[in-house]
């Protein structure tokens, strides 16, 4: 059932800028990408098409996924937050396109202000328009967020999370990302659930998105692997903070992230000094954000061959 | 064969308090030692019987062993870097004492100038010494440092640290402790070396000493779990660093720790509200230390009782 192979999408476009304030220009981001895709890094979330006045380091999304696409051998996604959003995506031509529902109905209304029940429906239209309007080159990924639970509504039901995977593959899902938002996920948890999750995807890919908020990200990863999870979002630097908990972290560390893969000779594609490089002018764009990463901080064992 | 019954032996007096200029007081050694088992800590690691004019932070070793001595409830053990240091941690009456050698014998070289071998035979005469004194009510903990790679000669043969084990054990150590001194180590190789020593040890307790160096350290907590380790090493805010890497980690974190225990149903017995309580104190007795950790930053989640 499971390969050494991993997939690693890099998020830090999309889930760690939208917590930045200062811009970076289009053509940042799009060295970004190319870097990344030189670095090995075949996936990632490039942008989000939310209304620019909700998040204005977005306005540039649609240029952003063209010149994304332009990358050879990149896999360009973006997050969606409606079917309006999806319809902009979709013009572009995007590869994939991700829509995120909550498996906290509390957080759902919070987050866009509709009922989790009300985003599937959403989603099942975003599907109905993209079959109809010819577009299935674009694959469709559906996320389940809080579903290890809530800053809002605290515990979250295993079940309510696996009936809303059903209802998404019932809705035509190509994918299916399970995520622990606030970082609240741990190992024996993540176990459990992707196990259960596993049971209902068949062929479908299932990729997993942890933050590290309370320091279990890496060993929530290593729960996922224990159960053949094989994909993972991850930000470089782990740049983008934790908008429920102040001065906290947000999504693993992309180049900590490629170091636990390779270490135990599972094979990301990714060079960890290539991303380092990277990282390094990241910094040098966005001073004043915190940056996270133990290889930066104290660089590669001896024994390490990556 | 396992139980959800952990064990965690805090180290920060010892491996955090080696790496620290600031000193502390013994009567601050001990508040810290006195609140760690009214937080519900029952094992403390709580000084090294290295000479003051290597380490002087530790000139106050046998009054810190005498005073945690006091402290009803509580297992104290101290490190001992040779026979003399032995006999001075026998003469205070501690429950445990703790000898160290690296499976890399060029780590063992730099660390205490002789070959591991002849650290081995310094072990055999350390149980000798305390067996003819008739001081059996000390247990013996023989570890093994650098177990999972070293900075000094990379790569460590899993077999020579087997073999060590089973020399210790011949010797007559009470408890084996395996260490990932320089943060090398990985989940796979966790859980092979880990199940092979757990081979050897047979009703000998066992524990698992990991540092965070490159960001590994609850991954390989996850790892070490999983194979049937209950007792680990940690210290209180990630005190210590990494002399091998400036800047870098260094122990894992014991609130961490304790909180990855908790949150998947695993029993500690302490509560982290205190630890944290204790953290605080910490930090203004050595205000220019770094301190890590998680849960300091980010807080609980909602959903944990503990």
């Amino acid at each position: 059932m499971t390969t050494d192979q991993i997939h690693i999408r890099e998020v830090g476009l999309r889930d760690g800028l939208q917590m930045v304030s200062t811009f970076l220009s289009t053509e940042q981001k799009l060295e970004w990408c190319r870097r990344m895709r030189a670095a090995g890094c075949t996936e990632i979330e490039v942008t989000s098409f939310v209304p620019a006045h909700i998040v204005a380091q977005f306005a540039d999304a649609a240029d952003v996924a063209r010149g994304a696409l332009a990358i050879e051998g990149l896999k360009a996604s973006a997050l969606v937050p409606n079917l309006k959003g999806a319809q902009r995506a979709f013009e572009t031509g995007l590869q994939q396109v991700h829509y995120v529902l909550s498996a906290s109905n509390e957080h759902n209304l919070k987050n866009v202000r509709r009922s989790t029940a009300e985003s599937v429906e959403d989603f099942r239209r975003i599907v109905k328009f993209r079959d109809e309007s010819g577009q299935r080159s674009t694959a469709l990924s559906a996320g389940v967020a809080t579903a290890f639970g809530c800053t809002v509504a605290g515990r979250v039901d295993e079940s309510a999370v696996l009936d809303l995977v059903s209802q998404l593959l019932e809705c035509g899902a190509d994918e299916i990302a399970i995520a622990d938002t606030v970082g609240y996920a741990n190992p024996a948890q993540v176990r459990r659930l992707m196990r259960n999750v596993l049971s209902l995807t068949g062929d479908k890919p299932v990729i997993c998105h942890f933050h590290d908020t309370r320091g279990l990200g890496l060993a929530n990863v290593t729960a996922a692997l224990d159960v053949g999870i094989r994909r993972f979002d991850s930000s470089l630097g782990g740049l983008g903070g934790c908008p429920f908990a102040p001065n906290a972290t947000g999504n693993i560390n992309t180049e900590d992230t490629v170091f636990l893969m390779e270490s135990q000779g599972l094979k990301t594609g990714i060079d960890i000094d290539a991303l380092l490089d990277i990282r390094k002018t990241l910094t040098e764009w966005l001073p004043n954000e915190p940056f996270t990463g133990a290889i930066a901080r104290a660089g590669l064992p001896k024994t390490c061959a990556v």
